[in-house]
């Protein structure tokens, strides 16, 4: 698809976490205008400063990010994912929104996919914002390398789930600005679980391995 | 680990399907010898002579292939699992078990995870094979690729799964004899799940690139 995506604002809701704060680098970097949302929007334009993106990040309230993106990353801790996407229902009106949320739980031995009523995070994000249009990508995309700008390359795939043709076509283009980085359909909303829930296996990887593990999909 | 797989029988149950007869074809060529078995023993004996395999393999019943395996597989329909390990519950004491099953629905839309009681079918395995070792693995090979003999490395990893190091080290290890084949470790059995699931993931990614995909973990 061919999308001007430097037209575009990519908000992350979230965006002073690891995941949040590596893909705004990421995105930045490639050229895009990034805001960062937080619930808290004073750490939120601290977090941007400190990225020295050249004025490419700015930070601000969740809820102002959402209104300012075109495209909406949610990049929230999954306690008080429904209640964050319930409040921002009306900003995340007729945008794309790309849940990047895994549900895990974690205890001495390692990671764990938690249970989720809806299925997935991204199916409980698609249940809540029932006037957006729902995708779910970057699960598996490592934070530390996100963050570390010594690393020019984020090799890795991006599996894009989703039911909008549309939607995950543009979250595609978005996943192929970072140099590396690739994004790839994966399925249809309904396979989103195993997606979320393959972070733990990621996690018991780099467990075992010391290595920051990532995806790729072969023969494509 | 150095194991000298060479001295060990493969028993494949299930193995007159695309996936067993694909990986017994890969075991025999890196020079193991292989067992498989089906619910009619004169089938089996016919695939396995299809296979050319210069008496590598042989084929007979799912419980005689159960008692002559070292390491058995478990490469079943998902209905019926439980009944056929529940019937070798004797024959598989003591051995190592690698069940490679993807519980998945199937319809218009592609494929689909199917709910299981225990979590997957690995762990269903392992409630059942109370006396055996119980690991999950070969999910997410391509049976197309596995079973077509002018492909001569199958560039995929095998993510490897249990919570008996032994067992995953030799599993690794099996999955290694194949050209191109990496075994990996790859968390629990309680994060077994999302392995098999994912296969669908590859089933929607093989419907949309017109690929026979697989997988490989990065930075490992």
């Amino acid at each position: 698809m061919d999308v001007d995506l430097t037209s575009l604002t990519i908000a992350v809701l979230g965006g002073t976490g690891p995941q949040g704060r590596g893909l705004a680098r990421r995105f930045a970097a490639a050229g895009l205008d990034v805001v960062l949302g937080s619930r808290d929007a004073a750490r939120a334009a601290d977090a941007a400063a400190a990225l020295e993106s050249g004025g490419r990040v700015r930070g601000t309230s969740n809820a102002e990010a959402a209104a300012a993106g075109d495209i909406v990353l949610v990049v929230v801790p999954w306690d008080g994912h429904a209640e964050l996407l319930g409040s921002l229902r009306h900003e995340l009106a007729g945008k794309v929104v790309v849940d990047c949320v895994n549900p895990l739980g974690f205890d001495k031995q390692g990671a764990y996919a938690l249970p989720v009523e809806e299925g997935s995070a991204t199916q409980q994000a698609a249940a809540i914002l029932t006037e957006s249009r729902v995708v779910g990508a970057f699960h598996n995309v490592s934070a530390v390398l996100l963050e570390d700008p010594s690393i020019e390359s984020i090799d890795t795939d991006v599996l894009v789930l989703g039911d909008d043709r549309e939607a995950t076509d543009l979250v595609q283009a978005l996943a192929d600005v970072v140099p590396g980085m690739r994004g790839l359909f994966g399925g249809r909303l309904r396979n989103a679980h195993q997606v979320e829930a393959f972070t733990a296996n990621l996690i018991s990887v780099n467990r075992r391995y010391k290595a920051h593990a990532g995806v790729r999909v072969t023969d494509v």
